[in-house]
């Protein structure tokens, strides 16, 4: 048994931390943060968690010693205070962006600002489990994946890795509103948000560079993003447009997904002839730790059409982190994080 | 051809009447105001007016004199400057609750403030063109319904005249999240409106007062409105739940609402015994300044289930008021109006 | 450990029962039915449970002895089996409407048809735990409340037996499209079920009979269901309007439920002065298995206004099933259905 | 005043066509056939038409003769009845897909079967208004062009003839419920087919003939199209990813656009530093006849990305026949087209 806590606990990924740990056999919430409800009950801006959690929000003044601390913080926000927090906890999962890049140099292109704490970039591990099993069994410090970047590379990283397609990709993303946070303003405003097809961010997309940085195994890949926000409040779907390298087959897919992804308990190829769910859809991911991946291929216009879907809040950040966690201490990895999802939804 | 200006054009209300009269062959709009947007294009605030206006928002310290006034001010805000605007233009037409009620007090009880213009009261007519059209085409000040009281003043009108219902309803009503403007906040941010079925005001609703002040024609209506917030962006339905007097028959409903709807232009009376629009439905209202109405009558309760469904912009706000000014200036009422809505949509 | 069955495992109903029971450690699912898909795997329908299972399909014909029978099956289909089911199964819980009314004629009047098994009507005990928790325990065989029934009963039942309120009530229900069902129509249609209010059944709803049946504890109820579908997937939300008896103040109320509901685990009376979530909600108790309640005393109409609200398909159908079944044998009455729900979602 | 007929005006864009003419004052709707709807008022089927046509449906039978026949049957249902078609009406708009390519094998190619009027390919009008004009004024017989094929020429046309892009497009796009009809199935089913992201059509999509047909200017076009079916009703968004030639900047779009679509009533080029509709929204395009086009150059990756939005029952269909019979007629083009779509909704 465990003791973390949480530093700001008040959003979305906090918040799924909570749900997630609150039936973990192995661990204990100490304490969870916020600065703004302070003092007031975790299940006021949680409510899905009334009645089974008294814990309230502290101040993150008030942060005590524990064994794990997950950091939820906006991005930006942790690598100036990481090294305080290291004297607080020996472990940390960092679910925002500050240390995801190994590079202070990309950091500051994508980000636009200097990076504070650079000297720690190398003690973190990138939280994707799946590509980095063997070094989180002997990490101390974490940095979970954009939930973007994500799904992304998990569906791109065996055809990477065994040379099935070109090093040029296109991603078009389609996006959920949670993915936003819990800040209002007029996008977010639901007269203004519900039923768009919004091409928010039609490139320069910043989780470019941690796909980058993951998948230029043999060459540097290219890589363009095109995000388009729909009405879906969690969920998270790539189409990935790439062009497959002469001479694939659609068994030289499958063999490729099956040589690193058997075994691996939230990885599912998905590719039906039947019926209405043949391909990955992140309708009836909601509140499951899967990434589901399928694919086809289009030898007319030689093009293979890849396609991922996740739950942005868990496997895309709050599962991911758990998944890390249960590594990191060798929980069996799916503790907690089973919840098959519904349907219909 | 007349000169119109709008007082606070920037809101949904605003956006609407801008975008009825653009198409109105005997009005022109001169000025449009916004304290937030002066300057700007209206299209940057209402986008499906582009290339079909060039109309910019300026400051409301610039307005000039014109023939008719629309005022969409947020409540409370035109009592006090009503004076003032009195002097720039000869007819008046108020989007805003603050001279609806014919009594200060009521209005006070309800607003919890003051009337800083209760003098003003008097002259200004209710804008249910339905319920007094004669009286508005002599009227220089329209004070228009709220979107809620309209539907059911309108649903009720016929039955509580006709003394085919008790005077004590049970109003349920439907809302869309147009209704509450165009601020964000955490209760209007997507992920937390979207796919809600909110109860966000089960009793004491203001638009109460009105319906209780139009409707109290022989006795005193008992009204006991709540509210519900449903995924839905714009419409309005309400389900009143009515106790039919003695032997009322469905005739008798039929009867009453002949009589008083015959020939208006704007109001059907939607009940069906086939297809699946069977009762008034929001949904392929949009957009148009229809008010449907329906009805069952169950005997085995003793109970009229009424049903009301309106575009709550339209009708309930900027057609209502668009129709006032027609009846106003002896135009056609419909002109401009008669935007048939979508199917499907 | 116990083996169950489920007839009719293709429908909503059924795909929610496999996926609680798969996590359920005293249960082992032997079989699963259906007509239509049998010899496919039970995947194909229900995709969430893909790689979780690896159940397939069996004709109705091939349905082999078990200790616990769940029958899924459209309403009217189970009761003329009824006995040879029990010669499969010693208990047998039934999700359908057939052994609901422990009265045939009123069974009759309701369903329009005769009743194939009306000896067996009286060995039925009504599935809501809170209410026959005793009964249950030594039960045989289970008929699970409707929907609608469950959430407008449990949501009367104190106020009832405390006399808060007088005998007549009207639920006024916001329903979702599962509980239509698996069968395509074109009310069902996306472009034409998207987006309504739709006043589908304005009276004369049948699980009339059974709130009625369970709560005329004193005197006979008088319910009056008008039901309107909204655009919601999954969940159900009734606001109840009754009259509250003299003198009766908010704190009767809660002393009422909590007389009734103090221990219950999976009731929880919901009334916040603060946040957004003040009152039941049935967004965020999807996929869970509680009964949320909230109330608000309007003395300005002297009216109290009761909101219920669950997921139709676990507490209002699977999940009320699997409670029943974990009374019955003696299980936790909780295990396999403590999933906390999702915020946001 | 002419009079036309509609053959097939029980399906959605049969609707549309109604609802647009019914306002058009050059054009009296004479006819509208419906097999299965005979005998029964328009708005049983199109509620929206309520109170505003007591237009009925008669058998196609007895289909008189007019001076313009709409043709709405599915796809491959008119080529066998054109030539007798013909005899009834001087003038034919064809809404299906059977007439739209001029070469009979590729359309054997793409649907599957052979062609059965292949003489008469040569005598259609592709129905693009923008890029068709002259040809329109001339013609007899129109064939309406696809939704999606629609918006994705318009958008690639300009950059296309100017030589701003390579001849190497993938189209990513983001697809409605109506497209699909109004024959409901499980696919369409609302439980099933809300809140989806659904890969229905990776690849293979047929309007790629289409697009080919229309945009082989210099060299042959080559088009990838991936298809993903969204939560929404009515609308059409393409993201179109493309590689500029070398040297290509911002302007060099601008000017092609303009080049192009000066002048052009329903071409907007949407491209805005500010506010939350920055570029195309099909959601605010709801019943009007605008394409909306925006672009955005990304440097970084040597990429073009374009983005088209379109009511794919509007432009993409009904809105498209009228505006080419408006120029076959020599009526305004802008004639009964003008709405301006609403916000917010």
């Amino acid at each position: 048994m465990i003791n973390i806590s949480i530093l700001g606990g008040s959003g979305y990924a906090g918040g799924e931390i909570i749900r997630i740990l609150l039936n973990h056999p192995q661990v204990k919430i100490q304490q969870v943060t916020s600065r703004k409800f302070a003092g007031r009950e975790v299940s006021l801006v949680h409510p899905n968690l009334r009645k089974l959690t008294d814990l309230t929000f502290i101040h993150p003044e008030k942060l005590s010693d524990c064994d794990l601390l997950f950091v939820a913080l906006p991005n930006g926000d942790s690598m100036g205070i990481m090294k305080d927090l290291q004297k607080k906890a020996k472990k940390i999962i960092d679910l925002g962006a500050d240390f995801r890049l190994h590079d202070a140099k990309t950091f500051t292109h994508w980000y636009q600002k200097e990076h504070l704490a650079s000297t720690l970039l190398p003690k973190f591990v990138y939280g994707i489990t799946e590509l980095h099993r063997a070094d989180l069994k002997k990490a101390s410090f974490v940095a979970c994946a954009g939930c973007e970047a994500t799904v992304s590379i998990l569906t791109l990283y065996p055809l990477i890795k065994h040379k099935i397609i070109k090093e040029k990709v296109i991603i078009d993303a389609k996006m959920s509103s949670s993915q936003a946070g819990m800040s209002p303003s007029l996008s977010t405003h639901h007269p203004e948000r519900a039923g768009v097809v919004r091409s928010y961010m039609p490139s320069g997309h910043r989780h470019t560079a941690e796909i980058e940085q993951e998948l230029s195994v043999f060459n540097k890949l290219e890589v363009a993003i095109s995000a388009t926000a729909i009405d879906m409040v969690r969920g998270l779907l790539v189409t990935i447009h790439t062009i497959p390298k002469d001479g694939m087959e659609e068994k030289d897919v499958w063999k490729a997904y099956r040589a690193e992804y058997k075994g691996e308990p939230f990885i599912r190829i998905v590719k039906e002839l039947q019926g209405i769910y043949r391909y990955p859809e992140p309708k009836i991911l909601q509140g499951t730790n899967f990434c589901d991946i399928g694919f086809e291929l289009d030898k007319a216009t030689n093009r293979l059409v890849l396609i991922g879907a996740i739950d942005n809040l868990v496997k895309g950040t709050a599962g991911q982190a758990v998944q890390s966690m249960n590594v990191m201490y060798g929980f069996k990895e799916t503790t907690g994080l089973m919840f098959p999802g519904l349907h219909p939804i």
